[in-house]
């Protein structure tokens, strides 16, 4: 196993903050087990419900990401799989937030208004590891709720096409800021290779996040991550792909949140042809009709949706050359 | 119990096409048990897979509703409560098509392009009212899936706002085309009243649909569909909402699709606090970690998001006056 | 000569508020030079910077519009064509103002936020005929300017089709609320005919207005207008068309704005390539190199683009069988 | 004078094709006249009716630009004038042309669709610069069109934030591919300063361009360009603007095109609020009077909206220091 992190002694201004143009820190080999840890969105900055992010934070050093990983035999044209073995809160805490002009229901700086902000608050939730619960209690009044904790990871990408280097605030082709909860342990994610080694990334930790992440900030905390990366080779992918035990995904990440669902609903016809042999168009109308949508983000730069369909559908046919179930097994051996 | 639906062997111009701007078909008391039946969205007029919808429809009597039932008391400024008892495919069969410039991944009359149309195709499913399955059959392939039977009602609604009329292939407020599959048996869907006795109407039965309905076309069918209407008057709702025994719903329709999250989640974050008591800044921060957002369609005039909480959440908060469970007992108490 | 217009001293509530829906109020004959008046925006309530339109307005009542017009002859399949001879402001003064939750720079019902609305406030412009020029001043320092008076009708149309009612606050394929500043006097628009007798009305005048109507409200006042109705028979359009002197354009309505930009540059491609014999395809090239495409308004229940072709490029081709000229003498004979 | 270009002979891959990323090609002063040259956006590979842009262009070498120019003094804070001496096409021909997946009025990688690509085809113009034409001919009929000579640089810009990297065809808050026609000689455009000496580059000239660049291609042509470079000092701005001898002009780059048109309307609202010393409400009232709004472009990744006001409404307010008219100043003498 490689167990490699951030340094959480080191300068912040020399954390990953984008995904493209930083150096590999580490290399890894295909199959390997690895162990990290990432740091909160906030860089750890925001720790009471007195620390207000716009206050406490610099904005040029959000969302640091534990990377970028150098896969050896990654090369354009292949897809890199990300094997979620285990996603675990550092803490026993998580927090939230309104940030000045983030958030779905609030004027931004792209959907630009004459508004004042809304108020900037912080909630600190109690991340109850034992009983998996996020303890949450309101500000103003004494309400209170027990939700199921569900870690996952909000950024997971590699270095983007084109030469362009990308803030881990944005999501996009290349994966990055796509915040959805499907994310989590047991997950494989399927990423296109732009650059040789990939350069894959992940950060943003989330103990639970609600579909849609309405205000834009999930409870966030530091996770303890045990991963594979592996490498399917001369297949290549245009879009981040994901796959359960139970399902096979798509996304999606654009604006309007319309094309964001155009694009993953494409993507989604187009694979299911390939796997199950059908015609685009029996595809699309199968498609159709078992489709599952779960919005993963109405908030960053670009919007994410997320396309399901269930493999008990299809027939058993196979995505990804088995990758998926490979390192599934990989990973119980490695538990074992 | 009352027994209404649409004379089948009526005029097709004589049938209701649209929410408003129709005389009331027949007068209802709130919470009598009302069973009817609605044809499907063309009309009965796609029955084989040589039919082509844009042949064999006109396209001014697309998408017949059975209504509207004028309800006794119920007057603007009242919510209406229409709790769904049994919704059931009256045939064995059912219909999906792809429709030229209709659908989510197609240039429209709306997102104008300069493509010619994706070819016109028709499926017939079979309904397997026993075994409770949708049998697929691709067209070009010999892959086929049996899917689960999940039947529902992609269009209910009232008269709008306003004095308009709209098609009976639009949502908005007034409800109409929403095309959730959530609209099933066991749910109650909460409505605004615009007009003395609210004018509600229902058809376009799905004998299943993805989220979003991809292509615009769910497995369409007849149905026999046992519901009742009741009042909950003096509270007024902007935005059609739903309950069923797990969850509370919001709704939004509009375009771009992101303006629908945003409907449906402010919706949310307003009604939760209400219901807990919580601040507006309080409930924004709970919905944002409890939300479910399944996309409802991407196909109609305008798109339709559906926001779920968990009442498992709420502490026991009762939504409409509790109307939900008194309906749910009616309906039970019924069938004994 | 046709003199009618609404009567001043009736009921407000008896005033026509939609599209569709509404008895003809009186009958013309093509051709015909006829006189009206029309109220502004607010039904004539807002007269002074302490009247707040949500306060002394109704808002069932918004936007009254004279008409409709029964034409006769015309007939589903027909353009209507519809000159403005002259449209005159008939007070020195107009109105302008902020209302809660409407414009381009606030949240809206729509664009659902958790925004306090913006500050409500009321400005009145003083309209010097005789100069020629609006008068602006500010309301919280001494600024003032004088811009040139350029009268218009932000609101124009006709029954909608599929038996739909529409309020008069809406744009769309009927026309309707387009609010764009090209819609004035010398200019036809042509409107695709729906029902028999097309039932055009017509309202909202505005001293002057700003591409986009960024705050959703434009220097408002009453208007005498001068205009004639033709019927273009056989020819129908899908969108509302203009016609000057010196250009040809389209509109589209919908949302998102890029929607409304597609719908009028397809109409446009393919009005250009009808009118010059251009295949599809260098229609497409043609347009790409020549258009104008001032927006109309970012602020109504749909967003309006206009896409304008100077005449001088066409070689000649004449539009809608050369109505526009036919209709550009007529008025000066009249004139004489 | 100081001329510099890129060179002509070098391999295509060490051209510029990005914002940031790319080590400064030359250092100048500012205030001082710069003499260079652009190639087209195609690189020079399509020169014939018979060139097909997907055949002979690698994707990766799109729209190359000359620079980066490292403007000394400029400084995170400051903001670049770019003012525009002379724009003149090279040769005598430009070339446009449909290119698969890309445009308007046509599926793309984003808007994601399960169409056929449009038909490529490309058209060479003829330049008259004696004429100051630019000479269309239909591929398909023998209409022809001569239409106005009007050259500009479609793209402009400086190094992104956030450490940011993006490619030369997306516009956005540094500039890049804003395609607006706008962007001719004689106008200053101004550009946040994001790192020491901003590293501006250009390219991307078109002889002519319709509003919205609806097929995605104007008429592209190599540039011979003279230009200034400036720096108003500590006068930091959010997106770019441009001034001419009669408008000052803000632009906003983003999707959807509503939250583009907001972007420059909020721009403007607040410029001119600091210009005039109105309050913002006042300035949002009379912006809303008084905008004209040239759509840039619909096409790229991301879509642009120009929101212009007359100087002659400002009662001889003077922007960013009067910079536009000093350097008007700057050139005449220059020319002189």
């Amino acid at each position: 196993m490689l167990n490699w992190g951030p340094d959480p002694d080191a300068d912040p201004a020399t954390y990953t903050y984008t995904f493209g143009g930083v150096e590999p820190a580490v290399q890894v080999r295909p199959g390997q087990i690895i162990s990290t840890w990432t740091m909160d969105c906030f860089g750890g900055r925001v720790r009471a419900t007195t620390d207000m992010a716009s206050q406490v934070c610099d904005p040029r050093m959000l969302n640091p990401q534990s990377g970028p990983f150098y896969v050896e035999g990654a090369n354009p044209g292949d897809t890199l799989a990300v094997h979620f073995v285990s996603i675990e809160p550092r803490q026993g805490w998580g927090v939230s937030s309104t940030v000045p002009f983030f958030g779905s229901l609030t004027a931004t700086p792209t959907t630009a208004m004459l508004h004042s902000a809304l108020t900037e608050r912080t909630w600190i939730y109690e991340l109850d590891l034992v009983e998996r619960l996020v303890r949450y209690a309101a500000a103003d009044t004494d309400f209170t709720a027990a939700l199921p904790l569900d870690p996952m990871h909000g950024t997971v990408g590699v270095a983007p096409p084109l030469g362009e280097v990308r803030s881990s605030l944005t999501p996009g082709d290349w994966g990055g800021n796509m915040d959805t909860p499907e994310m989590r342990a047991g997950v494989t994610c399927y990423l296109p290779v732009h650059v040789p080694g990939a350069l894959f990334s992940l950060g943003d930790g989330h103990a639970r996040q609600g579909e849609g992440e309405t205000c834009g900030v999930a409870v966030e905390c530091e996770m303890d991550t045990v991963f594979m990366l592996d490498v399917v080779a001369g297949a290549p992918i245009s879009w981040p792909r994901l796959e359960s035990d139970d399902f096979i995904m798509t996304t999606g990440s654009a604006r309007p949140l319309e094309d964001a669902f155009r694009i993953a609903h494409q993507q989604m016809v187009l694979w299911i042809a390939e796997l199950t042999g059908q015609s685009t168009l029996d595809s699309y109308q199968f498609v159709s009709q078992t489709a599952l949508t779960p919005i993963a983000n109405v908030v960053d730069t670009n919007y994410t949706v997320v396309c399901k369909i269930a493999k008990a559908h299809l027939r058993g046919a196979v995505a990804a050359a088995g990758m998926h179930d490979h390192m599934r097994r990989k990973a119980a051996a490695w538990r074992a």
